[in-house]
């Protein structure tokens, strides 16, 4: 089922916008580093589900750095796309920024790449399209997404994808 | 604390995506048009405050026809800019689209007008910066959210805005 | 599967009744309007599905003021019950009012009509039973439905009901 | 601040009205019995709470039989009355019956007496209004509801109240 | 299915912990008495299917007596036991302890006795292992078990177990 | 206010226990890798709190590995332990597992590294007790954690901890 002539990163591009509210709060009135997580986790699905135009399962989160604090009253942006495409696994690109809703700038904090693997129906891993590269910026991207990949393969426990 | 000089339409225009879980589904298993309205209720909350520069209240919804339903697993977009301005209140049009994560086409599911009402830190309403008009389009519907406006007062029960 | 004789509004009238709790509160510390108006969707559901015997779905929301605000700790009623009925679609009045847990008393909040359209296990429309008037208020409150619902249907954007 | 002349049964008297939702739902498919009695509690809560004037806080729960399986879909009312009122603490009798919304006839499917104690800004116990008793049947409940709460002082572990 | 040799206590005893965060506050900061019991109801059904190896429901909480505040910001434990076990029913023992996460000592906070039933896939009674016991402590709790399996036989409104 | 003697290892070991509900449930009927790194960062809060005494912030997480997908219906253990302490900064070690309630065996479903950072009541970094490590297993993590940890300060975008 998978497109034979490849898909582009912008095709599978998303994004999740969120207000964050006082129910997101924690002990400290600032907003859980896991609920950001949670978060990423879903904007990653919609962009590796459109490319692989299947159901996708969450492989792996690389190393997540919190930049700043995010806040219950900002309204905070989740921006995903993908960088590099294997067989049946897909390395998503997510890029975090939070803004407060009154007089506030646009801000990073935080940024991941979360690996999603493509499964079928009985979810055994499935075939992805290829990944059409449509500058030079995806092609450098795309580089340095397989060598984050193979260097995953090595130290994985067990390994799936 | 207004902005004397006014702001404009583009400055206060805000996006909130969402991606509709299972949970958020229905005895139909699509999404509840209450569970809609209470994002449309936000994004507006967010434009709103964005332009006045302060905490708001909302004070009526216009009319909301559900065009479409909307299904678990579709990302929904909530896009909300200010119509018309008052002293204190501000009329959000808010647009709701929505689009399958895979194969699917976005699709309009809900419109709405929504008064929200600038509010001061004891919840009494606090004037705002008037809105720059910048296109023969804003200027249309700056007039158009006047007569409804004009309307809502007539046939407020009781009237507070 | 409708009812041949029809029956009345008492039949399908409906209560829904919550107790806010901190976890309701908005950035004012008040209840967020699109709270309310998730529970008007539900309770108006219950009426709409208990005259129709069968699963329905909201096709719009008329104008809906909130006339005072809502705040955490009071006890929140939504009263509902059939104006007027068609071939597949029921308008529903909702009438919202809270009270403070501790020497409050009952303050009308909001108030709202609601058109559900009663659908089969397709989520095709379905007729429904023909609505029984008991009182010269019911009457009136009927043709004033009937008034309402043809208008909706000259102004709706694409039309579904 | 305590009414000297004390407060009715029928002024405290409390219902909480809510729609069961897919949300609700445990591994078979119906509701929790843990997620009826979180409830249970909240209109106790009410209920305690407006005899008393003031906060107040759950001392016991006495035991629950849940009679029938609470479903997803059904319309559930909790109705709490005061049975008997001692010097800061409060026995609360709660009614838990729930219906179809289609076809359904109401049908008991859980009885509890919660223990409320009222209790002040610091939290500490504070005195309640007495219970003014207008039937022979409030008369009867007042005096089984003291033997309860007499044999609970008995047998408490640590004891409170 | 059932084991006809039976199951040891320590086979299907269970606990649950979890952080109380500031969304499970009441109104007076503290933890709700029925959030604590949904709780309750959860552990006490993974030690109830766990020894029965299938579903189970809840029939009945015996009273439950709240010994301390919960406060946000502690981490609670449920832990639960058999202590009787009849054809289909399994009275489970509950202990909640709860402890601040600064400085904090664990204090017991609630305990309960709740009795599950195990349902096949119609949600009929099935019948469950006999239970092994294997100090006197456990001993003595089936005897005691037995005897308050046997009071609420007889005072149950309805009766199903 | 840092203990000037330090704290070992296993004062601050901590244990979070879920049993996964059907509002846990994805698209595939699992539950979401990001609601896994909720809880992860809780338990971190949980272990980095009671090691410093103080609120602390989530810095990053390192790398994590989905061995296996979690299922609704499993009870899921997250343990936590400080393997690493600088001067405001801890290093959090969480493995997860997974049992079915029924018939299951506990399997590793990830594991992650989180770094935690203490902060005082302005949310400033501030200083944590040293670890005292009673074996040589803790000695090892501990000099891995240090190798980490430095790791981390050399590539970390901005630099906080």
């Amino acid at each position: 089922m998978a497109d034979p002539l490849g898909c582009t990163v912008a095709k599978s591009r998303a994004t999740v916008v969120r207000l964050m509210l006082p129910t997101d709060a924690n002990f400290t009135g600032n907003v859980f580093g896991g609920a950001i997580l949670e978060e990423v986790d879903r904007v990653a699905y919609i962009t590796a589900s459109r490319h692989a135009g299947t159901q996708c399962v969450t492989a792996s989160f690389d190393r997540v750095d919190f930049l700043a604090p995010v806040h219950v009253g900002e309204v905070v942006d989740f921006e995903a796309q993908l960088t590099f495409v294997g067989r049946s696994s897909m390395e998503v690109w997510v890029r975090v920024r939070a803004e407060a809703v009154v007089g506030g700038t646009s801000t990073p904090v935080a940024e991941a790449y979360v690996t999603m693997v493509a499964v079928d129906a009985e979810l055994r891993p499935t075939s992805v399209p290829s990944l059409i590269l449509e500058s030079a910026d995806e092609r450098r991207r795309f580089e340095e997404g397989r060598a984050r990949m193979e260097a995953r393969r090595r130290t994985r426990p067990g390994g799936r994808t």
